[in-house]
């Protein structure tokens, strides 16, 4: 059995991303991606990519260029993100947005994209490119769906909790799921093997984007790093949010009109939550999608020592406390 | 010999576009992919794709959905272009941009590129996938430099020739030329044949934007359905201006300094023009780029029939008066 070196992953994406040669001309393209591409980040999907093709029986390498491909089609969304809504901030610096302005942000993005289907192909046998390039493009197109729906809803208070599972699993599930998907294609698993890794995947993204909704109202401030209660404050329909809408419309619109400052909003709005119950259901749920993951690892035909290595990860992911 | 028919070319094209079935939901993120794909056009670039796919011995539904991913790829960089350049009209009808805003056209135009990726993919042997891959996403990355060079000119007034040739070789040229190729490649041609191709539309490319160009000036303003000089009031960098700022920047300068209204402007810019023979001269260099581009043809291993559409062609679109 293998020894799982994680530290050897994160190295070799690090090493490919500060290696990646940028043309000379024209700079103020490919300045903002080497930015983006350089300001860190947890690396989850590239990882991800490269631990299934080890489970699958794979080496690393085989699978470094598409898990560099996911990773740049993450960073080209999050470019491209931070126009549609306006962000001055991402990982503790400017975006590209504020830095360059939209021009620069947009067609600095599309390059991006373009630089991912470049790594996508390359190495890629022949036989596995058609399958590789199928995940690829039909992931895309769900996330842009799911930022779709993400921007209808900011107009709306109506969001139904079927919408917004949908909506997350869209935006945050499907590149998790095929992150996993795409190590374990390289890797030349059975289709078996790559829906198992896929539903891990799908159902890692739906308890972290779960658990970043509670950690916002529940966390602690010095731990994330950011102010708690954001998301109250920009209304954002949040699983929570809309269960309190659905249970207790009054106590929730009342907040927002007899609350005076920020603190005195979310705490009012925390009081809803807690007579409902909604930190411990929404808890519960977080551990409905955790169970749901590690359920499909354990049942996957990988390694024992792999599927430690995936259960951990989502016990990290789905319990974390910032 | 077989017979061309250029008309069944149009006809499939257009049937394969209006036949596209979008998703119901989002539907906002389809409509505006929709109004983009039926708003017209010369379908040029999937015509070039069949018309080589033809002339190398293929029959042009081999080539059908590469063709259209050429053409939806198209239409993608003019939703981008027009967010980028704020442009409220494109085909006679509003742009997306100006219709739904910044969010749905960069939204819309990154989907409508995944979409051309699929189109890629469908039904291409697995065994030209690569060659297919490798022409479409350097041709991208080449089209992003040409409008990241692009939008730098705007902002200077000291552009080479040089600078101005490479530009529009990349803004224009190669998307042509890669049209020609693919249809090429997936006729199974030989490397000279889609070399061969790929210099015509390249060339092709060169003389239609110098044409273009003069068309601004010296054009008719009831053929060409727009006002005549509008590059001269927007300084744009063509071909004619730089060649005038370099041999009598004074003449250029006090054209402006001293034009009351548009019409003058546009007046005194054509007289510095005609003093320094400009509209002659830059009729030889469209010359020059047309007999490239016919002499490409002449030296490739196609039947003559298709020589002669490939010459025909070039001929309209270099010697046009619209």
């Amino acid at each position: 059995m293998s020894v799982i070196n994680q530290k050897e992953w994160l190295q070799m994406i690090e090493e490919y991303l500060s290696g990646i040669e940028y043309p000379a001309a024209p700079a103020t393209l490919y300045r903002p991606i080497s930015y983006t591409l350089s300001g860190g980040g947890k690396r989850l999907r590239p990882m991800l990519t490269l631990a299934a093709c080890e489970a699958c029986g794979g080496r690393p390498e085989q699978a470094i260029n598409q898990a560099i491909a996911m990773e740049m089609f993450h960073n080209f969304t999050l470019i491209h993100d931070d126009v549609m809504d306006r962000s001055s901030k991402r990982r503790g610096r400017p975006t590209v947005f504020h830095r360059w302005g939209d021009v620069q942000a947009i067609l600095s993005g599309d390059t991006l994209l373009t630089m991912a289907y470049q790594r996508l192909v390359t190495d890629c046998p022949a036989e596995r490119l058609p399958q590789v390039l199928e995940l690829f493009n039909r992931t895309s197109i769900e996330i842009y769906e799911g930022q779709q729906f993400d921007t209808y809803f900011e107009k709306r208070d109506n969001i139904t909790i079927k919408q917004y599972m949908r909506t997350i699993r869209l935006k945050t599930g499907v590149l998790l799921a095929a992150s996993c998907a795409m190590g374990a294609i390289m890797a030349g698993a059975s289709k078996e093997v790559v829906d198992s890794l896929y539903e891990y995947g799908v159902n890692l993204g739906l308890a972290f984007q779960l658990r970043d909704d509670w950690l916002d109202v529940y966390g602690k401030a010095n731990e994330l790093g950011k102010d708690i209660g954001s998301d109250i404050v920009n209304r954002k329909k949040t699983w929570m949010f809309i269960t309190a809408m659905e249970e207790d419309p009054t106590g929730i619109r009342e907040s927002f009109e007899l609350a005076k400052t920020r603190g005195a909003l979310v705490s009012r709005v925390r009081r809803v939550y807690d007579r409902l119950l909604i930190p411990l259901r929404c808890n519960a749920l977080i551990e409905k999608y955790h169970s749901r993951a590690i359920a499909s690892i354990a049942l996957a035909d990988i390694p024992d020592n792999y599927k430690i290595w995936f259960t951990g990860l989502a016990a990290t992911m789905a319990l974390r406390h910032s």
